[in-house]
C-alpha cells in the first residue's frame, strides 16, 4: 500500500480528533500531502486502524499524543480538531513561525473575545492571535487565506448558513435582523463520544431541536453576516438532530427589503457563485437535498420567493464532514500553499 | 380471535386508504367499536391481511369498494380517507341523515371554498356542506364536535402547528403575521404509493424541504389561527421529509408583541392545556421529541423565549398516524357519540 | 391520569432495568395490574419520566433501589431484569414464600449449573433454586408455569429460535445436530448503556455478526431443543446487529431426516401452533418479517423445504421487547395467577 | 468542470441502468477513462443530472438509447447493466470485433445454458458466446480476464460469497456440500424501480429473508465453487433485505473435513489474499462489518472455527455497489486494457 507516499512534495499532518478522521481520509487521496503524525489523546499508542476499521491495511501508524513543538519541526501544516480552548492554549510565536495551523475548533473564529468567552464559557488563552487568524470560509475570504499561518476553519452549521444567505445579506435583499435559520444535521456532527443521547435507539426514529436560542454557532453566523452588511445583526438559529449519518440542511427565512423577481435574485446568486467550484446554485424550484452532496465538498443552495409573506426561503445543503469540516480544511490548506483549490476534493457526491 | 367483537354497542366503519389502516388498528382496540366494512378501491376483493401482514389472523375480511348508500345503512359512522374531492362528491342529505362522517381528507376543512379550490386545484362538489362541517381539532372545537354529523378531521402538520401556537395567537402574545412554521415529518405521511422519491434509498440518509411556499396545509393553519386572533393572517410553512417512519416535529417562530417572562407564557400554556388529556406541556428547557409520543395520541409542546431577538420559539411533536390522523379521528368519534374522549386511545407512547 | 389504578385486584411490580421499561408499559395497560415499585439502581431518586420521556404525565413515581424484603411485602410478583448473577444472589426461601419472581436475566434458565458458570463466567449463588425454576416459554411449558413461584423468562434470541424449530425437532423431522441458527436483531437488544459500538453512526448503515460461536444464548437453545428430542445436541448460533430499533429474525437450517412434503410439515406446525394465540404460522411462501409483529406479542413462523439440498429453512420473527422479553414476562404472570393468558397483550402489531 | 477530460487516452462508455450510475461515478474519477455515451432506456433525452442530482454541474450530457452498432464505433468498452437476456440478444461478432463488453447482467455468468434458462426462466439468445465469456471475478480469474473481449461481471452476493469461501473449498478444508450461505444486503441492491416493497416505510425498521431456496445467485455460487473443488456442488443460499443503503454481509457455514487450528486456516487465507489489493483478511476475532468497506472496492473476510460443532463460520463484507458491481467492472476494465488494477479504485472506505 502506498496511500501515504513519502515522495510527495509537501508534508502535512492531522491530529485525529472527531473531524480529523475525515481530514485524514481526504489527505490520503491528496496527491501533494503526506501525513507525518496521527495525533489522538484518547487513543495514544493504539493503532489508528483499530479505532477506524476502514483504515485497516491502509494506515499502519499508531496514534500519538500532541507535541506541538515536535510537530512544528516535522510538518508544514497542523490540523487541530481539539476541544474548545485547547488550540488557543497551545499556539505561540515559536510554533507559528515554523508551521501553518488550520484550527477546526472555534478558538479563533470569533473576533470579539468577550463574545467568544460568553458563548463558550471559557477564558481565551491567546487572544493576541485572534486578529491575525483568518476565518477560513474559502468562497468569501479566499484572498485573505492565501499564505496565512493561522486559519479558523468554520463550523458545519455556520458554513452552510452563511454561504446560503451571504449574497442576499451582502446585496441588501433581505433585512438581516429578520433572519431565522432552522438547521437540520446528521448525527456524525455530535462526534464519537459514548453518550446515551447519541445511541442508535435514541436517535433512530426521532427528530428533535436542541440548543434552542443558545447554540454556539449563532454568534459565528451573526459576525460573518454582520461583516457582509456592515453592521451588527441578531438572528435566530435552531439546530435539529436528524436520524442519518451525514449531512446538514439549512432552511432560512428573511424579509425582503422590497419586491424582487426570481430572475433578479437568481442573477445575484449566480454573480457570487457561478464560477465557484464547490457551490452549486440549483435550478428553479429544485430544493437542495443532503443526499446529492454526500461525500463531496459541494454546497447546494437555492431560494424561493414567497410573494404572500414578502419573505424569501433560502435552502442550503452540504456534507458536514466534508465542506462542513474536513473538506473545507483541505481547501484552506490548498489556498495557503498555492495549490489548485480543488486538489484532493474532486470526488463527485456519492449516491446512494 | 375476537378482536372485532360483534356484541359491542356501536357499529363503526373504516374505509382503508392510507391513514385508515391506522384508524382500523385503533378501532380494533376500542371497546365500543365494531368494524363492519373494510373499504379500499385499490385492493377490492383482496384480503385485508394480505395488504397489511400485521393483521394476519386478526382481520379475516376482504377489502370492499365504497358504496356509501349501503354503508349508510350498515354503519353509525364512516371514516373517509379518500383522495381530495372524492368525499365531497359522495356526501348528500340522504347519507348524512343516516350516518356520521369523519372525513380525513381536506374536503371540508377550509371554509372559504375559493381558497380550497385555489390551493387544491379542483372544484368542490358539495360546498353546501362546508358550513355545517366542523373542524375536528378536539382540544379547540370540542363542544362543536359533539353530536355533529360531518367532521373535517385536521391534517397532521396542521394539528401539530395549530396546537403548538394556539395559546400564543389567541392571547396576543405573538404577532401572527410573523409566524414561520418549519415542520419535519416522517415518511409515512407520504402514503403507500409506489413512487421513486419515497423509495428507501432515496429517503434514507437524506433530508429535504418540499412544497416550499405552496404546501396545502398552509391555508388550513392560517384559517384556524386566524379564528384565534380574529383576523386574516399570512404565515410561512415549510415541510421537510425526514428518514424515519412516524412523527412530526414543528419548530415555529413568532415575534413577541411585548416582553414576556417564561413564567407568564408557561401560565398561558397551562391554562389551555393542563387539563387536556392528550396535550403535554413539557417542563422548562425540555424540547419535544417525536420518539416520546410515538404510537400515542399525545402532542408534546414547549417554547423558549429568545430575549436577544424578541421572538419565541415554539415546538410541538406528535405521531402523524395517531394524533395527526387516525387517533384524532377516533377522538372525534368519541366526542360525537358521547363516549369518554380517551376511549381506545389510552396506549402510552412506545419507546423505542 | 389513572393509568395505574389502585382499585385493581392484583398488585404487581417491575424493576426497571433495560427490558423492564417495556414490562412497565405493558403493565400500565394491564387491567389487573398495579405497579407498586419502580426499581432502578442506575437512576435512584430520579423521576421515572425524566429517564423515559414517553412516560411524562403518565408515571409520576421516582426510581427506587432494590429492596427485595420490602418488595416481597408489597408486591405479588417481582420482575427482575437485573445483571447476570444478581437475581440469583438475592433470592431466598423467605422471599419466595411471599412473592412470585419472574426473572428476565439468565440466572435460572440453564439447568446444568456448570454449563451456566462456563458460558457466563460467574459463580451461581443459589443453585438450589435452579431445579424449581420453570423455563417460561409459555407455549411449551404452559402447564408447568401455572402457580409457580420462580420463572426463568427466556431470552429474545432463544424464544424466537426455539419456537421456530420446536415442532421439527420434537417430531424428528430434522437432525438436531445439523441445526444452524443465523439470527438478526434490532439494536434495542443491546440495552441503553453508553457504549461507542451502539452509537447511531456506528450502527446505522452497517450490519455485522458478533459473539460468533460464543454467544450465551447458544446453550439455552441447545438445552431446550435437547429436551424436545430427548438427547444432548450441539448447534451453531450466530447473532447479527441490524440498524433498526426492534425485532428479531431467525433464519435456521436443518437437514431433513427423510423426504417430506410441504403439506406434511405444515400439518405439524399447525398441530403445535394453530390454537396458540401468539404464534402465527404464515401461509405458504410468505416469509416472516419483523415489521409485521412490531409492538405485539406475536411470533410469526414459516418454513421452506429445499429439495435440492434436503434441508429445511425455518424462519421466525418477533419483537424482542415484547414476546422476546416483557410480553412473555407478562404472559408468564398471567399464567401464574390464572388470568386469561392474553390479558394486557392484545395490541395488534403496529405498522409502520 | 473537466471531470470527463477528453484528452485521456482511452475511450470508455457506460449504459446507465441501476448499477451503472455507480460505474459512471468511478469512471469520472478514473484518469484513463472518458465517458462517451450515457445510455438509459428509461430516461432517453433526459439530462443525466436530472435523474441523479448528485451529478448536477458535473455531467451535462443527456441519456441516450442503446445503439450497440454506434457504440461499438465510438467506445473501447461498453458496460451493460441491462435486464436479464438483453445483452445476450444484442451481442454479435461484428460488435465484439470492435469493442470490449463488460456485462453486469447475468447473461454470460453461467456456463451451462440449461441451468441459466431454468433459474432465469428465459431463453438464452446467444449461447455461442457463453464459452468465450470469462467470469470476471478478478482475484480468481485474473489471467483469463486480461485482453478478453467479453466479461461476465459477477453478482454482488456472488462476489462476496465466493471470495469468502474460495480458499476453504479450493484447499478441501470444508465439505462443499455442507455450505450454507446466509447473506444480508442493503436496499440499493434492489435497484431504483418504484415498487411498494422497496418504499422507505416498508424497508425501514424491518428485516426479512426473500427468494428462499430459489434466488438466482445460487447456481452462480455453486458453479464457481464447483470449479474450485473440481466437482458439482449443491448449497443453501438465503438473501435478506436490511434497512441500509449499501453493503452486503455474508455469513457462511461449512463442516470441516478434519480438525484445523486457527493458524492453519489463517495461513491458507493469507496465501490466497495477502497480496491482493482489494481483499483484506481481518485479524483474529475481528468480524467484518459493512461500514468498514463502504464506498470502497474492498472485501473484508474472516473466519471462526467452532470446535464444538466442527464447523467453520466464514464472514465477508463488501459494498454491493463497488466491489459487488461497478468497482469490479472497473477492475475488469483495468485488467482487459493492461492498466494498473487499482486505477480509479483507490478511495479508502468512507466512515461514517
Amino acid at each position: 500500500m502506498n496511500y501515504n507516499d513519502k515522495s510527495r512534495n509537501h508534508r502535512f499532518y492531522g491530529i485525529c480528533r472527531s473531524g480529523t478522521g475525515k481530514t485524514l481520509r481526504l489527505l490520503l487521496g491528496h496527491k501533494e500531502a503526506e501525513i507525518v503524525w496521527y495525533g489522538s489523546r484518547s487513543y495514544i499508542d493504539k493503532r489508528y486502524s483499530d479505532v477506524f476499521g476502514n483504515m485497516f491495511e491502509i494506515v499502519d501508524d499508531k496514534c500519538l499524543d500532541d507535541n506541538m513543538d515536535e510537530l512544528a519541526e516535522k510538518a508544514d501544516v497542523i490540523f487541530t480538531a481539539t476541544p474548545q480552548g485547547l488550540c488557543a492554549s497551545l499556539v505561540n510565536e515559536e510554533i507559528l513561525s515554523k508551521v501553518k495551523i488550520i484550527d477546526l475548533s472555534a478558538d479563533f473564529r470569533i473576533k470579539d473575545v468577550s463574545v467568544y468567552e460568553k458563548w463558550y464559557g471559557i477564558e481565551h488563552k491567546s487572544p493576541e492571535y485572534i486578529k491575525e487568524a483568518v476565518y477560513g470560509l474559502c468562497e468569501i475570504n479566499r484572498e485573505d487565506i492565501k499564505g496565512k499561518r493561522l486559519v479558523a476553519n468554520p463550523g458545519c452549521y455556520t458554513t452552510c448558513s452563511i454561504l446560503s444567505l451571504y449574497p442576499l445579506v451582502k446585496e441588501g435583499i433581505i433585512d438581516p435582523n429578520t433572519i431565522i435559520v432552522d438547521a437540520k444535521s446528521g448525527t456524525s456532527g455530535a462526534g464519537r463520544g459514548a453518550k446515551i443521547p447519541n445511541l442508535f435507539c435514541e436517535v433512530n426514529e426521532n427528530i428533535k431541536a436542541y440548543g434552542v436560542t443558545t447554540h454556539r454557532h449563532t454568534p459565528e453566523i451573526e459576525e460573518q453576516l454582520g461583516y457582509a452588511c456592515g453592521r451588527e445583526i441578531c438572528i435566530n438559529f435552531t439546530p435539529h438532530l436528524v436520524p442519518m449519518n451525514r449531512g446538514i440542511l439549512v432552511t432560512a427565512y428573511g424579509n425582503l427589503t422590497k419586491d424582487y423577481t426570481y430572475e433578479e435574485i437568481k442573477a445575484i446568486y449566480d454573480r457570487y457563485y457561478a464560477s465557484e467550484r464547490f457551490v452549486r446554485v440549483l435550478e428553479k424550484d429544485v430544493c437542495p437535498e443532503t443526499r446529492w452532496v454526500e461525500g463531496s465538498n459541494y454546497v447546494d443552495v437555492n431560494f424561493k420567493i414567497d410573494e404572500r409573506t414578502h419573505r424569501v426561503v433560502v435552502m442550503g445543503a452540504l456534507d458536514n464532514l466534508v465542506k462542513g469540516a474536513a473538506g473545507q480544511a483541505v481547501q484552506n490548506m490548498n489556498l495557503i500553499f498555492g495549490l489548485p483549490e480543488e486538489t484532493g476534493l474532486e470526488q463527485p457526491p456519492m449516491f446512494p
